[in-house]
């Protein structure tokens, strides 16, 4: 019997990658993937079959893993970070569905590029968060633009994944001025690029200043609560502990 | 030079810790942490220190990791899931910078609880999402509340974590009729027990009928957006291509 696993490589690093998503590509036939992941992975999968596309071939990948599956080959199919966070999950499922054939899917969690950023910042998360994409690709930018107000209002710690790219410039400029109407200028900001990869860079700002960083599509961005604090270089939240 | 890692160990079963939490443990010392989460590492801690405590004892946790750390100990500080995601990330810090040593501390990421049940439900999340533990030990439970009434205006998908124990039998009735005021109660709900561990329990209901099913501290409950549907036993939300 074939498979498709849809596997969450994890940030970057192979060591930021879980046994079971390992397990899956080491046991596999093809691995699929956007051609900058499947770089990620290459020492793990020498001598499979690859097939790799560039950006916005996102169907395209799921299409192409559910032939050899039905044939009985074993399909990797790869995200970045989570598989479930923005990634591949969910289209292969659909995918799947709307083709109308019965195939085994499995979705294999990893660490996700916030968790990542955040372990590389400190622990700014550690209380209730919210994460929103600025990418309007997909989603309308008013509903963005709706998700950052709420949340910004409930004071939750935010994650924001691909905050800017060179066909959308502002949209990171709409967030923060949406943020700071309701979060103080000072609330610390950790700026992560390349989480967990080889040209990784971090910046620990306010929201006052973020706009003055480098930021870009492989760039998470935490912005504290009420409560965050910058200390030695760490950015921490207190889960409320009194010590 | 000894150091402190706080280790995400993963959501439970062994195969989804990350190569480098594995590392740090073999690499170790001592090994702290919360008696269950020892016990679900105890294959790859043979031979080690180990100081087990219970529920509540976080702090004394972290100050048992200070000494051994300055004497020279290379010493691991576990948390279940992700240790910066309602983990021990935050309070080791909080607790170094109160004694006032100067300790190397680095925070290893793990695959989030939520992040498990999700890949166990199929592909729920996918879009924006908030995250919301109901404990009221730590928080307000206005602030609670107020962050349901938020993240559900915004239609975001919301994981729900420390959704029920025996002190705290209604925050979780509380969350449902705040969520249904602004959610459809046919809205797609995922119940998820002890994700990636022996007992793990799944069930997919809705928003209307979740009360009616087994829920406790172990538990993490994942609501749907708008789009989120259920189809052959899976639950997925959209990201939003055009098939």
């Amino acid at each position: 019997m074939g498979w498709i696993k849809v596997v969450g490589i994890g940030p970057g690093n192979l060591k930021d990658m879980t046994i079971r998503a390992r397990e899956a590509l080491q046991e596999c036939d093809i691995v699929i993937g956007y051609i900058t992941y499947i770089k990620l992975v290459k020492p793990l999968i020498e001598g499979k079959e690859i097939l790799s596309s560039g950006m916005r071939k996102e169907i395209l990948r799921c299409q192409d893993a559910l032939k050899p599956a039905l044939e009985g080959k074993k399909v990797c199919i790869i995200s970045s970070g989570d598989a479930g966070i923005y990634g591949m999950a969910g289209l292969m499922y659909e995918v799947a569905a709307k083709v109308g054939v019965n195939v085994d899917i499995e979705v294999i969690p990893g660490v996700s590029a916030f968790s990542s950023a955040a372990s590389i910042l400190g622990a700014p998360i550690m209380h209730d968060f919210a994460v929103i994409s600025l990418s309007d690709h997909l989603t309308p930018l008013n509903l963005i633009e709706e998700r950052i107000e709420y949340a910004s209002k409930g004071d939750f710690v935010i994650a924001l994944y691909n905050p800017k790219s060179k066909e959308r410039p502002d949209n990171i400029i709409k967030a923060q001025k949406i943020m700071i109407k309701y979060k103080k200028g000072e609330t610390p900001v950790g700026i992560v690029k390349d989480a967990s990869r080889e040209k990784q860079s971090v910046v620990i700002t306010t929201l006052n200043d973020m706009l003055n960083h480098d930021i870009d599509m492989t760039t998470v961005i935490i912005i504290g609560n009420e409560k965050t604090y910058v200390e030695k270089d760490r950015m921490i939240t207190p889960r409320g502990y009194i010590l």
